[in-house]
């Protein structure tokens, strides 16, 4: 056990200081030294492997097979960062040479990405180490050359020192200034607060609750200068059934959704909150057998404490709300921190109607919302706010004769699943791991993929520059050798 | 002369009502459709072209001239992002298939752009065309598939009708719901306010003054669902003049630079308002040089009464302070609304410490900032807050001396100009009209440049999705025959 020091406010400013010192050092190194350096992090983690997913299990009371796979995964992470970050396709370089079009190109423009400062990291207590310390967010800040300090959770503080101290050994090995990435750790939010409210902040990335995500995106919002926020607060990920492929396929989609529902008791931002389903027999059915697998499952661990209790607190809401059934049963737990893996259901008029059962309970439970017919389903997906996914569960014909309700799903969401589970982001190039209000601060964005890097950078365009002075990925002669597009022709060719 | 109809607050609900519908519609049209659609509102306003000019003229106190050039410049604006639209760049479609990369991408993730709904397009009153109703800000709102209302700009009302008349016959030539395009008009603040408050509306795009960009940006973060604002609030656009090259070209750099700052009476958001050089004979010569040229020009009426109340009541307040020595000569003008051309000049030490030296004073004056010495010059550098431009004037080996003052000017700007003058925006694909705050409210976006369509729409990801289902740029044989990139390589293959 590490002794836990309390950042003071006088220990935050010269922090900044060290950090907007490492970031003007750090932003003009080129890709490839900023992408060796997130693999380094990468090796270092590795290193000391078993102490961090010992740790982040004990922490967090996630089994350690669960954590080491999200172990690998955050190895994945930084490594697919580094890689895109090389590759150079998030700097979008664009080059209009000098009279390349007359008339219209009097000077030679040419465009690149420079980071935005110095980023604060507030990581989730869900996802000990792909989304919090050495996470997404941090390789996307490295990526884009700006500095970083991260917000230790409190739920993981052993676990977020472990992976700081891997960060910090890549620093010196690099050479880097020590000023380009920090951990604060405070009691309360008070810290969080002062961080986001710093001027030498530029700009802010979070994952964790909507009550959270808000409260930082209106302090940053309401600075003297506001400064971007990319909050991530979750979302109820409604999947909608549609008859035919239902009728066919009643025991596959139990099983994939009894898994999807309680893996990790449900505590994943993509959790399927809300089915919404026609009345039929086949829904009926359904509705038997999930509720029949999830009772075989017995209740475990949360996180902490305050997500065992809110999560018994919004499921007690919800099974007493008038009108909402209960369709798994009703045991007793013998921990307080233990979560009752839960299935209900209410009908569609009543969905409508009560906006609280439209919220997030974060945990293992789902509510299945019976429609009477495809009319009140598009209803339903109209109502629904903005999403990190929405899946759809149908054969292809019967999707394509109810364009109104793909249309709904399709504008309240970042990503569209067909016939599977939203559980289980996939880290690569295509991935969008964002959504519409209230699913993030900024639908524009995405927390994963190698666009991700794009929320802490901005473009900066070079007018009739000295070749000399140009940062290597405008030169004539690409000596990066990525893709560029050069008077509106994409090319790794020298000009 | 048309009438002046200002719009009620019920009007505008059913002016969103329309809207949002029709945005459905639109936002699911191909980029081809989108495209021609814009080249369509250009063929419409190309043949009302002399209405609108003497409209916009008169309405603007700006010579005809000035206007035609505007007006070609828009139309050639229109294109460009028409041209945009259909290349498809801006979509940055990305497609990662099954198994491509074993073990990590399990699905197939297929990965486009969306606009984001009804966009509230905000007017510049010094370009009443190219930043107005049919500017940037609308062709970028239409090329990324949203709707558009546009707040009238009050002080060109009969221009902006015309326009919309010129769009509304594009809608209806497309056969578009006319909902697509709406202006609303208003007396005061209100009706822009109730806009930028309304649910319906996803997005704002303005361009004007500091306090006006902030207020809309303010209100829209404290909605309930906060919206995106790219709001272009101006800047000094500071110029830093390094001896070496200003002792050989004394008269080139003064002849740039009356005209720079004189050109339609220094009424652009470029207009080079700080001029940074060091204490020399040559910096005493190009201030002599600099001020005849500039009394030369003269004083001719500006926009509108209260731009030229702020104009006199800022330049007065400068040439008053203290330190601060006026260079030109202090005539009278013959009538309120004109504007006197003029160069001040001011001591780095006394610059540093008073900020109120540092705001923008609209209109044809710049203020000549002394340094004693580089030291000095990099001081003024770091302190001067977030531009749209910052130009160099130097020998390419004598900036490359100077590291520490390129890397403090780059920080702080969209657009790094060398050896020229920041006025004069280049629509091109390179093109960056943007800028740390207070420039903008969101320097990771563009104004200018196709990138510009990225402020109105988001990323989806598709999930498994049946090709016959997936919209055109995803399909695997690639209709459209845009640029993607596929399994990390860009192509235009189909699959």
């Amino acid at each position: 056990m590490k002794q836990i020091h309390f950042t003071t406010e006088t220990e935050l400013n010269s922090i900044l200081d060290a950090s907007d010192a490492a970031y003007k050092i750090f932003s003009r190194l080129n890709v490839d030294i900023r992408a060796s350096f997130l693999e380094e992090i990468a090796a270092q983690m590795l290193l000391i492997q078993t102490a961090i997913t010992e740790t982040a299990s004990q922490e967090t009371n996630l089994p350690l097979q669960r954590i080491e796979s999200e172990f690998i995964r955050t190895i994945h992470q930084l490594k697919s960062y580094a890689a895109n970050c090389r590759l150079g396709l998030w700097m979008d370089v664009r080059i209009d040479t000098k009279d390349s079009e007359p008339g219209t190109t009097l000077n030679d423009l040419r465009k690149t990405y420079l980071g935005l400062g110095t980023v604060a990291v507030f990581g989730a207590s869900n996802f000990p180490l792909a989304y919090s310390t050495a996470g997404g967010d941090t390789a996307c800040a490295f990526a884009a050359g700006c500095a970083v300090i991260v917000k230790a959770h409190s739920a993981h503080l052993q676990t977020g020192l472990l992976v700081s101290e891997a960060i910090e050994k890549a620093v010196d090995l690099f050479g880097l200034p020590k000023g380009l990435y920090a951990q604060v750790i405070g009691k309360g939010n008070e810290i969080g607060e002062q961080l986001v409210m710093h001027p030498k902040v530029k700009a802010v990335g979070f994952t964790g609750s909507y009550s959270g995500g808000m409260a930082l995106h209106r302090l940053a919002m309401n600075r003297k200068e506001p400064i971007p926020v990319f909050a991530e607060m979750g979302s109820v990920n409604p999947v909608y059934l549609f008859e035919g492929f239902l009728s066919k396929h009643t025991d596959l989609v139990a099983g994939w959704y009894a898994d999807s529902i309680t893996a990790s008791m449900g505590q994943f931002c993509t959790n399927p909150g809300i089915l919404v389903g026609i009345k039929s027999t086949w829904l009926d059915l359904l509705i038997e057998k999930l509720s029949a697998k999830i009772d075989k499952v017995s209740p475990q661990l949360m996180l902490h404490q305050g997500i065992a209790d809110a999560f018994r607190t919004k499921r007690n809401a919800l099974i007493n709300t008038n009108g909402v059934r209960l369709m798994t049963t009703d045991i007793e737990t013998d921990h307080s921190l233990k979560a009752i893996p839960s299935l209900a259901s209410v009908d569609a008029k009543l969905f409508i109607e009560n906006r609280a059962l439209h919220e997030e309970v974060f945990g293992p439970l789902s509510l299945v919302v019976v429609c009477e017919n495809y009319e009140e389903m598009t209803l339903v997906a109209n109502i629904i706010e903005g999403q990190l996914t929405a899946t759809i569960i149908a054969d292809e014909d019967e999707l394509s004769q109810h364009p109104a309700i793909e249309e709904a799903i399709k504008d309240k969401c970042g990503r569209l699943i067909f016939n599977g589970v939203p559980t289980g982001v996939q880290v690569s190039f295509a991935q969008n791991h964002g959504g519409p209000f209230p699913a993030t601060t900024d639908s524009r964005f995405s927390a994963v993929g190698a666009d991700g890097i794009k929320r802490f950078s901005r473009p900066v365009t070079y007018q009739n520059y000295p070749e000399a002075l140009l940062p290597p990925e405008l030169q004539n002669s690409n000596p990066l050798k990525i893709m560029r597009t050069v008077n509106n022709k994409m090319t790794r060719d020298s000009i």
